[in-house]
């Protein structure tokens, strides 16, 4: 019997299940049948975590994004982050607004191959201060998934809010264990010491871990060309290895990939050849493979 | 009829109160008169948010309450932050455990005049993700108050999980209107979009703002002594013109303070002449004040 089917009304003592149900949806209510079908759709489910915010997360899920656009590969860009939605910024999508329909909304184009939804765009203003308690949150979540017209997609970049608390759990209950993720850190100790709770909290879920990446790792003085490490140095490499997960690679800190964010324009596109767009693609690498 | 008469059962129609209660606590469950007689003796409520992880909130909150205690006056450090309880590691207090009595917990103490108390004394081992859903965390903020022995306190500074979300407006709701607000942001838009709802959140629940630290404001390279704004400059500055709040001041950003946060001595007692040290010291003048 299928673990939907332990759930199900028509289980019987024995194990069997007499519904004539199937076994994938078996025990499902008709919205999760719905989300169901929409995951279908979606060839790869990457989700971007961190134990600790402002790691540079949404920047890290949103130049993933644009990667595997410029990739050839149709992307959605789904960001849950309730309290600080920053994608819209992040790609000079402040004022867009997703087209409503009755049944469903369409996600925002960014252009043909890439398509955006953040709660962003449904705040009515900017100084509003969104006190959501978890039930509204788990039900927004999974609202984005299940009423979002994402089409077919070979990759959802997920964006999550920091922490291992109600939203990541939703996001990864919602997509459930296909989703793979990709956990962002800065090197610093305080900052390991909370993303490495990431990697447990996927591990409890069975989600598998793409790999860790080490963001804001050393930062080169544009003047005399020295190497600060501001942040520490090595700390998520070095967690990567304690905790048997790959490491993506190290992002040196870029006054520039801060001016791009809040200018929205992203960092990948118009920087890829600097030290900084180098080691972001090259965290591409493993993302694009898994549709090669 | 005073605010909480008004939920109480013994109200009357007319606007009055049969009961012969206080007023103050007319209206409260017992567990509520604790954490009203705790609060009595605590003489000033300083709560340090910020919309944003990641912009050194906690590093702000800690150096805050290390001042003030340097300063001569009582202090208690209380670390809310339940996915990233980073104060234990910033004091060196990984290994502390609190004495816990039946009906009681005792605060850590750090020095004669500082006492702290943090989830992280609590989680069983670095590794462990806590996924608490939203009522066990109000549960587990409203115990941080009622049950722990802080005894008498010039100060309690409470380091809030990042957000606007169940735990900072638990936080604000325990303390009451009495509590105010240190709101931390670093320089860059992003961030200043989600500190902007902070204030917004103070706001709407009626909690004064002592001001806004704009934390991690330009880096002096060591080496050439050149002045790099990484993330960007003034918007902590501009955004508490802009809500018509008092600005703090500015914190550059200095691997210094990173590495003593790493290593678990603060940074204002070690380095307290350095700029960063200064900036910070400068901060403490109008919490200072407020006992004067």
């Amino acid at each position: 019997m299928s673990k939907a089917c332990k759930s199900c009304s028509s289980a019987n003592a024995s194990g069997g299940c007499s519904s004539g149900h199937d076994p994938k949806t078996c025990g499902t209510k008709p919205e999760d049948e719905k989300i169901a079908s929409t995951l279908k759709r979606i060839k790869h489910k990457i989700v971007v975590l961190s134990g600790k915010g402002g790691v540079g997360k949404s920047t890290v899920a949103t130049n993933i994004a644009m990667g595997l656009a410029m990739a050839g590969k149709k992307v959605g860009l789904l960001d849950v982050d309730i309290h600080g939605p920053s994608i819209p910024r992040l790609l000079s999508l402040g004022d867009a607004k997703p087209h409503i329909e009755p049944d469903h909304m369409e996600p925002v184009p960014y252009n043909s191959n890439l398509f955006v939804m953040s709660l962003g765009f449904l705040i009515p203003d900017k100084e509003t201060a969104v006190i959501w308690r978890g039930p509204m949150k788990l039900g927004l979540i999974k609202q984005f998934v299940r009423d979002v017209s994402w089409g077919d997609l070979d990759y959802l970049v997920t964006d999550c809010p920091p922490g291992t608390g109600d939203e990541p759990l939703a996001v990864l209950q919602t997509f459930g264990p296909e989703a793979q993720a990709v956990i962002v850190t800065t090197p610093q100790g305080v900052a390991v010491d909370d993303v490495r709770r990431s990697v447990t909290f996927c591990n409890q879920l069975e989600n598998p871990v793409l790999g860790i990446v080490e963001n804001m790792s050393g930062f080169v003085c544009p003047n005399c060309k020295t190497t600060h490490d501001i942040f520490n140095s090595g700390g998520g490499e070095a967690l990567a290895r304690e905790m048997n997960v790959p490491f993506l690679g190290r992002v040196p800190m870029d006054p520039e990939v801060v001016r791009s964010g809040d200018e929205g324009y992203p960092f990948l596109k118009v920087q890829g050849d600097t030290p900084t767009g180098q080691a972001l693609a090259k965290i591409l690498g493993p993302i694009l493979a898994l549709d090669a």
